[in-house]
């Protein structure tokens, strides 16, 4: 079996749970049928095997190295990536006016997750080139467009994104870098960025970083941020490589995870001029960012997704051939002992990430194709719709995969046993890799002041009853199945109490004590929502059941106990959580510095 | 402040909620009072902090090598283990008869949480050390004791543990080695052995092995299992060193964490004869076995323990010191960051820390007493009621810390957000470190068989019946403060849902049903359990409220809010474990292997 992908799953919640066919019965997508997909996805899914999969526990093990103020990587980083090139992989995401396969949405989301699951470090290379494309096609100037964007395109140029700093990770407000205006018209950086993954290495020609900056004189804070692209190496106007910009590699980070990426500290502007070049409007950066952003969060989302199922499929292929132990009821030592998959709380172990890791694919899918609905709309009322529903969903689809998926990866190494403990098996790998992804785009504790304290308010309360409608529309289609009808009850009771938590929230006294528990309401809003992904699912698997053959049928009913198991073992904590926040519990906020210890 | 202990909290557990000073009191331990415990763990603290800690990152970067058969370590471990002992640590936990500090178990208990804290890897060679001494003391006849037992104690030859086999961890029933008597009585031991934690290297003369195999023709499955100590090289009459004894090293194993300590694969009886001498009776090796697993169990549980305090610590410490971001109602870009500890989701991770290592301090400590109550009971009836109150709660020690101080550690990386994520940083490695104790010594799943199959039932309950008249004898006492009211009526309350569940069990049409969610009903007591030692730090604090001065209310304050949150957020979530475990829920055992993913 392929231990990063199933593509019977992926299947059932493209076409029987998500409808991507009207999707692609549709104009913009009359390239594609399901058989041409199928074959997309065959040979992506055959590069991820074959060029990314094999070494990444080898990658891992040899992480990028600093050596003479260079970034020295293992070749295997740069073969692969030229193999996803070669494979016109890189053009899976962009339309055809910039000479992209113009896939949908949710089929480019899931063959990304491909490359994810096989070698995360490599793979954020390419993820990270093609949202700086992305975005500079969204914000930049036509000229800065035609330098630049066709060689991010077609993966000749890598990008980065250039946020953080040292001093200032989740306060955007408070960083220093700073961009005075030239009299051509170009900005001269001076500044230390952090974090920055892709940002330094010898495998492209250029580097494309887009960097968060600040024109003195501006407002203070975030309106004073302002967006440029600032190149490694500048470029001349016939488009080849010109000076070094004097972007200083200061130094690399060496995460718990992740190690295939490089993680540079940069310095701007330090042994000598930094050019770079307006993106969009002066003080508007960080909207233009968030062009890039929130597709970066929903990518995070996505990773922590298929990271879970790495684990989930590797645990589950490895519990089908472990024998141990016996069945609790037979005490012969002298009968052999039994698969380890026939143990409960390995079954346990299993259904848990299964439902963890496929209510999370659905999410992020489902979120895909609301991408796709915001380019086919026909109305302005369609499109905002789908970009309300969109933005609701964000946060919920950066931080419950990188909580959940990771509680997935963990219960995998249990699976393993000692041997999950152990770098021969890739089990704790993505455990140490998903543990990043409640930290960067944004931490857990961001996501919950954005949905609570922002999300669920904005525009009166729109993007919240969108998704109540649509919920409804579920619950409405459920009705044909009696067997859902607990479900359908438990899931209208979680959305009246969504509001019922908003009500009590509204009702607070000081900002402080309403958005005291917002993680636990992001959590919550996570689950209401993964729950009513596995509705669907249910559904889908019931109308499977009904049309399909023997074959078919463990893995309908498979869907249908990952379902029970989620409204059963989860939705109810969701529900507690709501509780706690709808009380304005105050018991974090009144705690004081000197009560953790004592003095 | 220390970053591996609190000595506030440990003299608040020790003495206010615990009350050693009538363990003091006692003739057993007439040479110690409170200020001769000072003194001891004072020292055990420097050599903990200035030789253990300093190289504990530069330890698991540099992890045990395999060289020419060999294990290479690096010097900072030997010379680190040599002020252990030189400062005489290794005879903490001993009796004065065999040369020991005799130490209540308790100090001996929080003594040997520092050095875990400070370095990890380095310290699990003592520890194993001293419960093969403690083993052979039990269980050795007098020749072997005479030969081996003054080199483990006086810590000059260290000593491991060897259980697991690549075919057999969970199941050891199935393990293949052999042992095969000589005419001299001694024996003859072939197979291999796995796991094995100190298992070779080049820092004593000789090492101990406490070797499980079994004597041809004996009986089938674990009642077959015999226990023999197996010296790496043979030891003359006279006590020297004699003949290489033919342990082969085959490989060492690479672990996510745990670095500093080497684990190995070991072939016995290979390359020529590798003898073992019969430790206690023939097939009772699995039971005099368990005097060590008992005590290693509760080791697991109290390193899981003190991991969690050294993340807690460190996080703390942090947050204290971080600048970022602006209170929520401050949106002032141009005034000054606040640390990150005033913000609250920063509290609610450090709360959440607090209460579960501190809670599980509490119950490592409390089950600690239990071991100097046997030693000091003066009737049968004291003693056997000490001893099945450990029974029952040895799996809760062993389990619970490892889940939820695990899920402390994942805090404290996230506090520190980008940081806590690289190898700069300690908590990164404290969170790979502690993933490694819900497998060893018991998985989880094996403890919560351990629990609800055995445990509760043994003796017709005798066990339980014990704890609870423990729990309500604390419930009792807790009358005299009206503010605890609540959170007494909720663990009675809880009480009665254990209760309750076990007659549900009890009515179970088969045992594949009644143990189907035994992990459930694990992790659902040890939070009875904790919630229980939370309620007694409760009444401890308020006592101390009432008596002390300015400086100590803030310490007694942050004791009852913790104590706040774990009644408020946390208990609730058992009694939802012990209503699916009640109804005998069979989600997972009805789940079929082709149902997980289809084919």
């Amino acid at each position: 079996m392929s231990t990063i992908i199933n593509r019977r799953d992926l299947d059932f919640l493209m076409y029987e749970t998500l409808g991507l066919d009207s999707i692609l019965a549709t104009e913009r997508y009359q390239d594609y049928d399901r058989e041409a997909i199928a074959a997309i996805l065959d040979l992506a899914q055959s590069v991820a095997e074959e060029q990314f999969q094999p070494f990444a526990g080898h990658l891992d093990e040899n992480e990028p190295k600093y050596v003479d103020g260079k970034v020295e990587i293992i070749p295997e980083v740069k073969q692969a990536l030229a193999a996803y090139r070669d494979a016109g992989l890189f053009l899976t995401g962009y339309d055809q006016d910039l000479g992209g396969m113009q896939l949908p949405w949710v089929v480019h989301q899931a063959l990304n997750g491909m490359f994810v699951t096989a070698n995360t470090g490599v793979s954020s290379y390419a993820f990270l080139t093609q949202g700086v494309a992305n975005m500079l096609h969204a914000c930049g100037s036509e000229p800065l467009k035609a330098k630049y964007l066709p060689k991010l395109v077609e993966g000749e140029w890598f990008g980065t994104m250039c946020l953080s700093e040292p001093q200032a990770g989740s306060s955007l407000a408070d960083i220093r870098t700073k961009a005075e205006k030239q009299p051509d018209g170009s900005y001269r950086i001076t500044g230390t960025k952090m974090w920055i993954s892709g940002g330094d290495h010898e495998m492209t020609d250029n580097i494309i970083h887009m960097v968060l900056a600040k024109v003195p004189g501006g407002p203070a804070g975030v309106k004073g941020i302002s967006l440029f692209l600032v190149p490694k190496h500048r470029v001349n106007d016939d488009g080849t490589i010109g000076d070094n910009n004097n972007i200083a590699l200061a130094g690399l980070n060496h995460k718990m995870g992740h190690r295939g990426t490089t993680n540079c500290l940069l310095n701007f502007g330090e042994s000598g001029d930094t050019i770079g070049y307006l993106v969009g409007e002066e003080n508007q950066g960080l909207a233009n960012m968030f062009h890039m952003m929130n597709e970066a969060r929903i990518g995070v989302g996505a990773a922590a997704t298929v990271i879970g199922l790495g684990g989930y499929l590797y645990s589950l292929d490895y519990a089908r051939n472990r024998p141990q132990g016996r069945h609790l009821t037979n005490k012969d030592p002298n009968t052999p002992m039994v698969m380890i998959s026939e143990h409960a709380d390995v079954k346990r172990m299993l259904l848990t990430q299964k439902a963890y890791v496929e209510g999370a694919q659905a999410l992020i899918l489902y979120s895909a194709k609301l991408l796709d609905e915001q380019k086919l709309a026909t109305t302005d009322a369609e499109r905002t719709r789908a970009a309300l529903l969109l933005d609701l969903l964000t946060p919920i689809c950066k931080s419950w995969p990188s909580e959940f998926c990771l509680e997935a990866n963990k219960l995998a190494i249990q699976i393993l046993g000692g041997y999950g403990y152990t770098r021969e098996y890739p089990v704790e790998r993505y455990y140490r890799d998903n543990r990043l992804n409640h930290i960067h785009e944004g931490t857990h504790a961001i996501h919950g002041l954005d949905i609570l304290g922002r999300k669920v308010r904005m525009h009166d309360g729109a993007a919240l009853k969108a998704l109540a409608e649509e919920i409804q529309q579920s619950l409405t289609a459920a009705q044909s199945h009696p067997e859902l009808g607990d479900y359908c009850q438990q899931l209208a009771a979680a959305l009246s109490k969504v509001e019922a938590t908003l009500g009590a929230i509204g009702k607070a006294p000081d900002m402080t004590l309403a958005l005291a528990n917002a993680t636990a309401f992001l959590d919550a809003m996570g689950h209401v929502v993964i729950a009513w992904m596995w509705l669907k699912q249910a559904q889908a698997a019931l109308d499977g059941l009904a049309k399909s053959g023997a074959h078919d049928q463990p893995f309908y009913h498979g869907k249908l106990a990952a379902c029970k198991f989620f409204f059963k073992y989860e939705l109810p904590t969701a529900i507690a959580k709501f509780d706690l926040v709808a009380e304005l519990d105050d018991t974090f906020v009144q705690m004081a510095d000197t009560q953790f210890i004592g003095s």
